[in-house]
């Protein structure tokens, strides 16, 4: 079955009913005002799932976000950038309730149908006074062409707005997936966290939602390396309002809004590596032959976290070395007399391969070279033990990279993460 | 009781009957001879033990060396720079086995009483040609006073020789110890691989001696953490000869020899550490209230092991931020509300608390700073959940670093690991 579904023009706001707004607090910098509040709101009522950050740190935005979801079903989103309203205890949970207080009122809404998120500055509390005339006026920069200006508004050392939006045909009615994301920003400087917004206006069950997000989310911003660092502010909210009309989904339709999703996920993931920070090359490493996809994922993580293996990528060396070095180090069952490694241009099946059955093959070194010297490659690994696969889109490791998050030495506003 | 035990000048010839010499073969470079072939040799029997790396992807001669110690005693070592012998399939067993050969012949030794290791680039064969030359008249550069070359001879990328010996009175006699390493070298560039050789006129069982070993490795080599990469080539090798005469060991004896190896592995340790490539800072993470300590040292590791916190260290930034997230997202069991992180000089009890409680503490940021100023400091990190502590010297993460290992574009002698 060939996936029907295409890209269409805008983000967030892309599907029917739903609008955004933002606005500038001097929350990023009471000086220089950018935009760095910003609200998603659907005009009818939605069902909605959620994927957090399994950091055991946790931001109180996120802490209040997952109660909200617990018992109510999200029809707004309100988030701000510049603070991550992390590590701020009682406090930060309260600055949390009164920003979806805040916005449940002027949009009659109840407090718990509001989802709230932060990025930014660990550890110093929300500048509330400031966001509060900016919370009470934020309902009046709702537009259905609101969606970019949202995705600029969670933007913190993002160079580049993440959004997307496609239309597929299910239950026999066009159905759209808009969503925005941030991510591999740093801020003052933070850490990479990553927020993803995605609305539908698909007629689906909540059930339904919950499932296919985790899905989505398992194959695209699962499956994202910059540096290893796990967020404590790491959301995705999916929000769908009906409005599309469709009928019941049945198991084809499941599978189109599944593809589609997991298109628009997996896009903007690809968004957010390739935003990296300092970074200067893409690898895509695919694992296969690898006795479970547990295992087959701990050695495509072990190879994407590597500081060897990453810094190598960053210079242009095909230094399979550090690569089986990895791979050795890692929990994955690997029988170094088995493992060949292999490169590719990026969704290319035109493979060079390093190694075969452990040892060097008799490869040219500059046909290596010439392989890992595009922007974006393959990484083949196949470990020859079994039948399960793994991928991982990876960063590499730039003096840029290290450069960019030594921090501004005597900044207090570095302070946090 | 206090740990009588005191330096002594010089390295891994220092007890009585050892000997060492070096050679230059060309290994490293055949253009311009440096030393890099090492021999250490007992004049009498020795009893003998190993610890190696856990990597799946061991290099031919920790394969080799594991099988001569299971079946019989070490007496000497052979050891190469230049070429880590690794992923050199069975051609690169034979030429392991070649080398522990040639030593023994000259030597009057079996072939299983020579260890053997290698250092270097990975998946290159070794020169053997040139190597047989230098390995038949290695013997003859033994000496008494031949530490130094030995410890010279197996550095790579190392800026620093690393020796020490110690003696200390355990059963009615002075015992010496002695022993060198290299690590945190890269070569072309390579692992940071890490060997370290130990000799010890102690008489002391072989039981004793591996148990001794293990202990003083686990406080030690297994304490460092420069990038996290763990090499295919680590070893740490220890023989006694029992030249001192001592009688058996009692317990308070054994304590002593215990606290006398443990000194003279932490110590090369450290100077690993000190010598990591481009490093600024070294960190001694010290977490303690921890519910066991598995999880302390996962704590200490998820710390030490933060591109963004090692980031910052190298910024001479205090971002507990980060630190808090990666306690977050590390395997142990962390309460945020709970947390403390100060810092103090190293060694010194006396500590600047950045977090209490999860909180901030309303320390003076420029205070902060000038915590974490120092080319050295201790970061210490009380989950307050528990008994347990765990310990990591840490270094930080710098653009050298990453300039040093993007590899020379172009040198197929970067091929390697």
């Amino acid at each position: 079955m060939a996936i029907a579904f295409k890209k269409v023009k805008g983000g967030v706001c892309s599907p029917i009913g739903f609008s955004g707004g933002a606005a500038s607090c001097g929350i990023k910098d009471p000086g220089n005002p950018r935009l760095d509040l910003a609200l998603i709101y659907s005009k009818y009522p939605c069902v909605s799932a959620g994927t957090f950050t399994s950091n055991r740190v946790k931001a109180a935005p996120v802490k209040v976000t997952q109660a909200h979801l617990r018992t109510r079903e999200l029809r707004a989103i309100v988030a701000n950038s510049g603070n991550a309203n992390a590590c701020t205890g009682v406090p930060g949970i309260e600055d949390a309730r009164t920003m979806a207080k805040a916005v449940a009122a002027t949009l009659d809404l109840r407090q718990r149908e509001v989802g709230v998120c932060s990025t930014g500055v660990i550890g110093l509390p929300l500048p509330m006074d400031r966001m509060k005339t900016g919370l009470a006026g934020l309902a009046d920069h709702l537009s259905a062409r609101g969606g970019s200006e949202v995705a600029r508004a969670i933007m913190t050392s993002d160079t580049t707005v993440k959004e997307i939006a496609i239309s597929a045909t299910v239950g026999g009615r066009k159905v759209r997936i808009g969503a925005c994301a941030k991510g591999a920003g740093m801020i003052c400087p933070s850490m990479a966290t990553m927020l993803c917004f995605v609305t539908t206006d698909a007629n689906i069950s909540k059930a339904c939602l919950q499932k296919t997000l985790l899905e989505a989310v398992e194959g695209s911003f699962n499956r994202i390396c910059i540096d290893g660092d796990m967020s404590t502010n790491d959301t995705v909210l999916l929000l769908a309002n009906g409005l599309a009309g469709n009928g019941i989904l049945n198991a084809k339709d499941m599978k189109i809004f599944q593809a589609a999703l997991n298109h628009v996920c997996l896009e903007l993931a690809k968004m957010i590596v390739h935003d990296g920070e300092g970074i200067s090359r893409v690898v895509t490493v695919r694992v296969t032959g690898a006795k479970s996809f547990t295992e087959a994922n701990a050695a495509a993580r072990a190879v994407g976290n590597s500081a060897l293996v990453k810094t190598s990528w960053s210079g242009g060396d095909p230094n399979w070395g550090r690569i089986i070095d990895a791979l050795g180090y890692s929990p994955a069952r690997v029988v170094e007399e088995k493992v060949d490694i292999a490169y590719s241009a990026s969704g290319s099946r035109k493979k060079v391969y390093s190694l075969r059955q452990g040892r060097p093959t008799s490869t040219a070194f500059g046909s290596l070279c010439k392989a890992v010297e595009p922007g974006e490659f393959d990484l083949h690994i196949n470990l020859n033990l079994g039948e399960a696969a793994a991928m991982l889109h990876a960063a590499d490791l730039t003096e840029e990279y290290v450069d960019f998050n030594k921090g501004d030495i005597g900044d207090p506003a570095s302070l946090g993460g």
